[in-house]
């Protein structure tokens, strides 16, 4: 049983009981980012919450120990196809350096974590159109001088 | 005069004056992360930005016509390497599909804009180390059907 | 049933039915170039146009669902092979400055919107050979300032 | 004298006397998009175009017979990152297949010409926001069998 | 029943009859290197000749549809690595400049078509050793200008 | 002095009397194809050779020499983009294959020789639009068994 | 004054000295091998650093501030050429996934960081031919849940 | 039998056994970095050892040539994706050239073998969070000169 | 019956007959580096080597005939990853030019066939280490004038 | 004064001189193909060679010490384009695997040091035209277990 073998599991399950990621993140205690990035195989669950999805889902046994795996994260493509996704690449490439910058001036050399880090998603509603609104987080990590 | 001897003009300006982005951002009345991109040319200033960029920093009258032109997003590779920006790639490629996922789940089939878009970054206090905040926001666009 | 698996289903109907993709689009009241797309998995079908094709092509109930699936976008090769597609990809390369500087001076800073977003091709008769006329259509975006 | 230096002389006069594109094309009596296109060094001038633009502009004699030459039409990245361009790249990943089956449905086995081709650009307003007009034409060319 | 399905039966019917390329070239009245060119799934075979070649190998009547389709075109490598269609790559790199140069001398400003486009391969005896004569035949198709 | 620098020389000098590629080859009693091939620094010149063009365009003495030296020959892009040489690459990538089986049928297993190698070009009139012609002769080289 | 000047000048000194990197590491009380990196301009100095060395090494003023820069760090190549450093990238591909598993067996799921991190070369005397040892030391970062 | 197999075979032995890789390289007295590798099949294993590690958990002796066999090195990626690998990379970019410079300074014009190499990882305690030590210690190799 | 099928019996019964491929060339009498080559299918079998090799190693009748087909030789990354392997590709790197000035100063300007080409390896007793020593030698072809 | 400056003096001497670089091989008891690459800035002179070679061509005396400096090894292509080298790289693509494999046949598991390493190129004469040899040798060494 591997990961994607589990993957495919919590998506049938996902399907036949009609259920949304958040949804699922709300029954694993969980954020709805950090669930569906664990449920498709990027991050490794912790114990306690490995077991509350099998639970939840109806998963085997079995399961509980794949989801707690550490992932091997692999993308396929540079640069990324899919427009939804190619957009945020292409933020990094016009505000990469502006957000360095602005980390250095705040915090002097070095930079934000993407290990110990977390993201939230939220529809923010707009009278010109609803809006999409991204938050990362991450701990400041300053260089070493040795 | 072109986009590149004008962010060389700022830059000594800035150094000279001892100001931060930050305080430069204040004095055009704009925000640190939009000043920074629009100053290294990454974005056009509207007309009464030039003006008031150039007032602010004692640039030549020639250069507002330039900091509103079109700039051409040119950005050099595919990975980037220094490890700050490369960190932000490294999100994008682990929870795009992610974000992809949550935003067709929260609004339909459609992207988040990264024209219609503004980003906020912010230092965090946290008594284990100090957090990076990225807060972006972009128009949700559907998908066209006809 | 993945969008791959549907796609096949309607080529193979398509085929035993005789239709071609002007007739199917006719059949659903939606232009051809959509529902080519569409077909191909390359875009989501909103829920009556997917109960439609089901029905106009006697496809199975379940295929409904995963016509209506937000699709991923994934394209194989930088530079596509296949001589009519890298026809268009070259007309991107040589007129694409040209596209940008037109739209800049008609419009402002900004983009012709990918997203909202259609197209029509047409065959238009000349005494001289034929010609294929491509009309493209985007919202025009402009850059946020913040 | 250079395709590079007559362009850099054309974006200097055009600036000098406050000209759009537009104007320029009309004075020439050719199209917005070929006439920047050209001007840019990725198209060849016509004897007499060549004469209509160095008398509209007053540029020296010699630089008619540089715009005469044929251009070796370069582009840098295979993927490009200006946002405007990358939208048509993108139109390109996405429609292509569905570009190639019309034509094959309309027209038989060829392509669309990117050699014998013309394209306009116009702003059509609209109450929800204008849209940009792309109108592509080339001559259908089939297969050979030998 | 798809156009790799409808090779791999050309192929073994080649082989059971014993045949040359060339000669089930004269069986269906076309040119060696287009017939394989086709067999190969890289042409689309018009309607007679379709028929004309399952006839000819005993190929199931169904084949005569798949051989008329319109290939999609694709080669997999940007630089090929077989010796043989290597050293013809590296012909384009060394001769293609000059191949333009003349081309531009000889017509004016234009490309030779690639696709109302012929080809032979003839061996040439030689006492210092037999020679490879291939002949390329494409139209002239000048730019537009409009 | 580099074969940079002669190439500028002879194309100077080729401008001033106004001659074409045939002309000079002419002149130095070579083809055109080699002429322009060699001019370019693509290919060295044999001694006489090289002394007929220095007479034939009045090139310094020293030019002489390097046009004898060996060139080391590089092109810039695994794909080039110039449509005039694109379609030459297509040629190679569509017609590679058939190339290669057909060499194989008629000479055994070897390849086509790109050094001992020559080309011409010729226009050839056609009432339905003139055609370029291109002949390349190449060696057959047999793979050594040991 | 850029980094790369003050990089020329450090080198430069360095000559005229007749110093090496263990040499100048001491003067500023530093390790050999961030001071190495620093002066290359791949890390930043803090403040009582860049003044011993500007001391140490009789620099213009000037140059302290633009060692306290933070650098943008950038390597050119995806793949590096020079052979000392190759086998560095080859270390990483043969054993990147057997310091992974390791990492996750004796820690958890989670990594090195490479910025929290420093690093020793020494020479070690062995009778079979002396080795290099090098020692890399980096905080262990643990993937945060949420 | 091929050395995925027998991968699949010890990491199914390892499981039910419940050994770390500490463990399983106690059994076969080597290294865990080395056992870790050469159970991937990146090493190919003496033939006392092979003997060692089929006994040591059970697998069939036909196992046991195929550990001894001379493996085939490949990894997938120029650059690689996952985090904890990335970082090792990036380390590569960021000191590679220090690693060179203390190296030649050290020693001479010459490399540290990768292949004549040995590794060590460590946990060592720290109260600001443990650190992940990673030793390399390969020969040097001085550049012949003939 | 394809090439790989043949070598994966080749494999199979040097295996079971517990031969070296040294042995299998003394058997056809041929050299062991062309032996191994034609086996992994990058080269082609003259019709009574192939007889050899299928009388010597018991392979089923069929294979005689698929080890003389032409091969196409493919190999699948622009850089080698296998150490082994790596350092050739090295070498060509670092040692290409200097191949090459030589050649053109022994010979004049041409190259060392691939094509008509041999190849041996052997293993040179030294007291220091024994050495791999690898002999090619290629038909010096001259670039064609014409 | 850099090893660019240097390279660039010693052709320049060559020339003038006109020797050879076997000739100056010769005067500086080194072997043809190590002189042209350590010339070239692609291996670091010994103290005593450089001072040979600065003497034998009349250098200045800085380049003495110049030519002793350890290079940094840099090629610019991935798969090199000229005829020459381009044979080469061919060379280790198709015959790599067999080189590898009797290696190991013949030694064991390692590889052929590039580092270890001495090569000669040399002419053969043979009626049916003379023949490149080029005899590599390197150092065989044995991967290490631990």
């Amino acid at each position: 049983m591997t990961k994607e073998d589990v993957t495919a599991m919590i998506l049938s399950a996902k399907k036949t009981a009609g259920l949304t990621w958040e949804e699922i993140a709300e029954r694993i205690d969980m954020s709805p980012v950090w669930t569906h990035s664990a449920c498709m195989g990027m991050n490794a669950f912790p114990k306690d919450r490995a077991a509350a999805l099998v639970s939840a889902l109806g998963l085997p046994q079995e399961a509980a120990g794949v989801l707690e795996e550490s992932p091997t994260k692999i993308w396929e493509q540079a640069v990324p196809t899919d427009p939804c996704i190619y957009r945020l690449y292409e933020i990094v490439g016009v505000y990469g350096p502006t957000i360095k910058a602005l980390i250095h001036e705040k915090f002097g050399d070095g930079i934000m974590s993407a290990i110990d880090f977390d993201m939230q998603i939220t529809r923010v509603p707009n009278p010109k159109g609803d809006r999409v609104r991204i938050e990362m987080s991450g701990k400041y990590l300053g260089y070493n001088s040795w």
